[in-house]
């Protein structure tokens, strides 16, 4: 079995960086305690390792396909539904009242991390059908909840998000989907849907589809959309179920992740479409975006444990190619020595550290903001607020910085392959193109931008950002006990200082209500931010390695803990100097993205 | 037809901002003036559009591949080796006498722009084709040009170059393959190649490999390399050919260029090939370095070109695509207003004109080198060195910016298609994967970033960056007329005196001796040598630009000039501050990714 990820960082992350001891401390979690995680971790791994990996460039290579209005997926998509509901890998984190494990977000999240790393093809059914379930569990009626919640975690049927339409795209405000009230409180459904991830396939017996659509005469945009329950088959009080009018139109055929579902339905082109309302009409986006929030998480998961697998292959790679010699004094290369191994030449090196700083970074970001949302539900009521706050922030950040790092991880890992790299015998290319779709998922980069810069930068006054720079400041604190790490801290701080620069900037002209300004530049600023955020996790994780050969307590190897000391350097010195740049393009006062009205420039 | 390229960017770079005119008034290219190299351009054009753009996705989505020891290959390859061996496309620089059409290297370069933008899937195979002919008719004995080359310019025999074995990748010194002198003077060749583009397929008669070799007892390393003309089937005396015992093993399914084959050769396996030595014996490897600088220019074209290529599918797309609303004051959005394009959108027009200032910065320095090649060859003599000087330093950065930094263009087309920017509906995902190889082909980043710094720089005492240093301060100078442009080349002063602050760190380094050390960061110096660079195409664009608007004597409109002159300021202020990052970096003390012999921590 190849490495696709690894344990020892994910136990690292969990027990000695983000210490969820103090999340399974919390009544709700009681069950589990350090043994039992790892028990599980190791089981979820194990899975993994039999289940999900071997079935990973097969699942590429015989892709999901259309035919006569069904959607044929690669058989071991069942296995994984039957086997996730026989053990309760769909709901983790739900309630033990409604068939749930009662998992923290935290430790979900960390098993999620082992199943995408192993195949990214997958997970996402998975994931989606949990999050529809608990959308329905905590918006919907009982009645609702009972009569889908127990099949979906089951196994046996599947859920999805129902959010865009052709015309409509990113914009929610201009969703056409139709829904006309019944006299039994129902309502028909008419409309069309793309981009539907795991929307149909053979492998489920039923799909519990969550859509977005407008109630006749309800406000024009977002404040008139409401979210109902659409099954493809409706369950009849006497237990059968009956054609509901969703038509599979299609399946999207794709760049990546070709073993994963992304279907065209159809609803009530029949007129026999029927949805349940979920929670009060009108209310539709903000149930969604509980979903959204998580699905923006579980994408910034995949893709940082898709670039994780990425690595891994490459630096097994690394480890096994010999390929010319390292450079003598004067760069001569002596050709009688026998070849040295390409992990031993410096770009290759820097290639795998980059690599490592990226995904190990990545990882360590989505774990906070999972400990965050556990504190955030479940920890004490007087610091949910604040919790819940960070969760906020951080979320844009969490889901993009993954994906649009990861994408520059991979391109690394191919490179180190050579040729080889580009060849579908190997499996780079997979991960080169699999990872591709996490900018667009869920929000694109430039969406996540605004929403960072636009609103939670913003909200409450900055409160949020006054938050998360006490979390780094303390962090910074903590590496003042040490010598090696204090260069760090300094330099951690000057990169604080130019976020705030920028934003000293660029909060005015919001004040003066020139938002068409103030967030052009947004994807810049998202680059600056997120590159600072990860520079704190590391630092975070070089306070926690130092401590650990200082005091001798740690559970790794000293090589573990002095590879992360030496990876936090590497990112200082080649990733988090890019927040100058960044600095210098936002402080500019040329605008030259914003459209002049009299003639288009661009040709 | 869709736009894939700007013929009025091309005219622009050739006659307004490099000046081509000074290249036709040489003796040698006496036959073209400003009319017949407009004429040649266009009836290129006309062709590409004919028959090169339609097969650009089939040739995709039907990829080569190998049967019964034969490769097969899309039949329009056929159809364009023949017109192209009619029309003279395939020797465009060769002599007369040769049976080409003398053409400059730099308009030669412009019209391989535009077919590689059309179908970067074909270009290869009539590239290698020319550049082994030339390399034959530049070092081999005339016997030999008679032999091969005038059936390689009509398009019957193609050509290939063989460097790559499975066991030396890039490191040329570790070829095994072995030239056994025979009585008749001719060798016996023995040995495997791979990653073989072009190197067969259906429709050509005859292959003509050139295969770097060992004769036997040859000295260790480059030093025993000799070159072989080595065709697949041996044209006897009678006129008929005979089987060379070249044996094709296999076709690499790749990422990419699925229409360009990329094959596995074993020659002699049978003990019947032979092979006829080119010049003289153990010089293998600096004749065959005369076609690899002309590959690393054509990758450099090919991958600017791809970029380009996607650059204006993804402008048609945000031209046509409604999408949500610009904002109005306060960040609102009025719902009841129609939907904008696309191209209104800040971020989007961001991708939009980073893509544009990429690829035609690109464009720009590729022809900026194919004029000194010309200037090197046939300019005046007392020039020449300093020509050729300028054109060895340029030569890994041409090759080197339009593969990275194309890579993020389209990277950035794809996203401005959101969700169809990943379906295989659209052609963006297809040029993602095309300019992948770029990077890797003829030498890899790191390999040019080696070649960059650790030779191209500090040869004869650094006069060829001195030389570029002068180029650079007239464009300043030039653009000292110019308020509006003022600000920009004060800038890019600033930058270039970076560049002179990292070299007063490292040249230290490499006097000393300590080449690992001091080319530990080449590909970091890469990126900042290549964007200062394509800053100083910029402003030069932006002076031609600016004077034609400024005097009214610009052959184009003022739309195309001011366009000019705001994507320059776009590049200074999104790419240009790349270069203090890359500062930063170098100048860090730290050494991180040199091999610490004790214990291996990349983990």
């Amino acid at each position: 079995m190849a490495d696709y990820m690894s344990m020892e960082h994910l136990k690292f992350l969990l027990h000695e960086v983000h210490g969820i001891d103090e999340v399974v401390k919390l009544d709700r979690f009681k069950d589990f305690d350090k043994d039992s995680i790892d028990m599980l971790l190791d089981s979820a791994k194990s899975w993994a390792d039999q289940e999900w990996y071997p079935y990973f460039r097969e699942m590429d290579e015989k892709p999901v396909y259309y035919k006569d209005g069904k959607v044929y997926s690669h058989p071991q998509l069942k296995t994984i539904l039957k086997q996730a509901g026989e053990n309760g890998w769909i709901g983790t984190y739900f309630d033990h009242k409604d068939g749930g494990m009662q998992m923290p977000h935290t430790l979900s999240l960390a098993t999620d991390h082992i199943f995408e790393s192993a195949n990214n093809n997958l997970k996402g059914y998975l994931g989606l059908t949990a999050g529809s379930a608990y959308l329905i569990v905590s918006y919907g009626a009982e009645a609702l909840t009972a009569k889908y919640v127990p099949l979906m975690l089951s196994g046996e049927w599947s859920g999805t998000m129902c959010l865009t339409e052709p015309q409509a795209g990113s914009s929610l405000s201009d969703i056409k989907t139709t829904a006309i009230p019944q006299a039994d409180g129902s309502y028909k459904i008419k409309g069309q849907k793309i981009f539907i991830s795991g929307g149909d396939h053979q492998a489920s017996d039923n799909f519990v589809h969550l859509v977005l659509a407008r109630i006749e005469g309800a406000p024009a945009g977002t404040k008139g959309i409401s979210l109902f329950v659409v099954p493809k088959q409706m369950p009849q009080d006497d237990g059968t179920l009956k054609d509901n009018d969703v038509i599979t139109a299609g399946d999207f055929q794709k760049l990546g992740q070709r073993g994963y579902s992304t279907v065209h339905l159809v609803f009530g082109e029949n007129e026999g479409c029927v949805g349940e309302l979920i929670g009060e009409a009108n209310k539709g986006l903000k149930y969604m975006f509980q979903m959204m929030n998580g699905a923006r998480l579980a994408v910034g998961v995949s893709a940082a444990s898709t670039a994780t697998a990425a690595y891994y292959a490459s630096l097994q790679y690394a480890k096994e190619r010999p390929q010319g010699r390292r450079m003598e004094s004067g760069g001569r290369k002596n050709v009688n020595e026998e070849q040295t191994l390409i992990i031993n030449h410096a770009d290759v090196r820097r290639m795998l550290f980059l690599q490592k700083a990226i995904v190990e970074g990545a990882m360590s970001l989505l774990i906070e903001a999972a400990k965050y949302s556990d504190m955030a539900e479940q920890g004490p009521e007087e610091h949910r607020q604040e919790n819940h706050q960070l969760l906020e922030l951080l979320t844009p950040i969490a889901k993009t910085y993954p994906s649009e790092k990861g994408k520059t991880a991979i391109d690394n890992g191919l490179q180190v392959l050579g040729g080889y790299g580009f060849c579908t015998d190997f499996v780079l290319q997979q991960y080169y193109r699999d990872i591709r779709i996490m900018s667009i998922y869920e929000g694109t980069t430039g969406i996540q931008s605004q929403d960072l810069l636009g609103r939670k930068v913003t909200m409450d006054n900055g409160a949020s950002l006054q938050l998360l720079m006490g979390k780094i400041t303390e962090v910074m604190n903590d590496a003042q006990n040490y010598d090696e790490l204090k260069p760090y801290a300094k330099q951690l701080k000057e990169r604080l200082d130019d976020v705030q620069t920028a934003l000293t900037k660029l909060i005015p002209i919001a004040m003066k209500g020139d938002h068409e300004l103030f967030l052009m530049d947004a994807s810049i600023f998202m680059r600056m931010m997120s590159n600072v955020v990860i520079a704190y996790q590391w630092l975070k994780m070089a306070v926690v390695a130092k401590t650990a050969l200082v005091t001798g307590n740690g559970s790794m190897d000293a090589k573990f803990y002095e590879s992360k000391i030496h990876t936090m350097k590497f990112y200082f010195k080649y990733e988090l100097t890019e927040v100058t740049s960044c600095l210098e393009t936002l402080m500019s006062d040329e605008v030259l993205t914003l459209v002049d009205e009299e003639i288009e420039i661009l040709v």
